[in-house]
């Protein structure tokens, strides 16, 4: 999979959560994707699963901006942001890991309350 | 382990580079350590290997600074750096994963040559 095609996929999921755009998330994912936001809490599995997730997530009207350039190696690309809603702002880092079809098997977000400011 | 300690191991892991302190490397690492830097290229396994790894480092008196603040989840910590040597500068994330003793076993780096300026 090319960087370009990585970095891609990460500025469709901003956008994603700008416009509510659910197309995007079911397109990116594998049908056997696993999300875990935060790393360390039960994983969704599967699809639908990561789907009923995000759309969860965008009812919260959350909305992402990058904090610095996607980082491509092997499979994988992690990059940073800060997740806001409401009058809440979050730093994370997510890690996706694609398989050999350019879609997204796990999502692993790093965040924790001490990234959490108000 | 607690988020205070992940983030001290980080700090310690800065100033490690700093100083050419092998000492906090070679206590830092768990003795089944594998370290991948970049993702994607063969895995440096075990904590000799993984030591001669980062002795090559210091020889090219790479130093680090982070540019964002570590994020702790689960049993890991992923955080946002510049390494710098010589003209050259790279973006770099790095991902930590403890051990039941606070030890880093796993080590995964995300670069890529996009993310190279000099």
């Amino acid at each position: 999979m090319e960087t370009t095609d990585k970095i891609r996929v990460v500025e469709q999921y901003v956008e994603a959560f700008a416009n509510h755009d659910m197309g995007i998330i079911r397109h990116m994912f594998a049908g056997n994707a696993t999300v875990e936001d935060p790393l360390g809490t039960p994983a969704h599995e599967g699809l639908e699963a990561v789907c009923a997730f995000y759309e969860g997530a965008m009812k919260m009207n959350v909305t992402l901006a990058l904090t610095g350039t996607p980082r491509c190696a092997g499979n994988a690309v992690a990059f940073p942001f800060q997740a806001k809603m409401a009058n809440t702002v979050i730093d994370v880092i997510d890690v996706f890991e694609f398989n050999d079809e350019g879609k997204v098997v796990s999502m692993k977000a790093y965040w924790g309350p001490e990234n959490m400011t108000s």
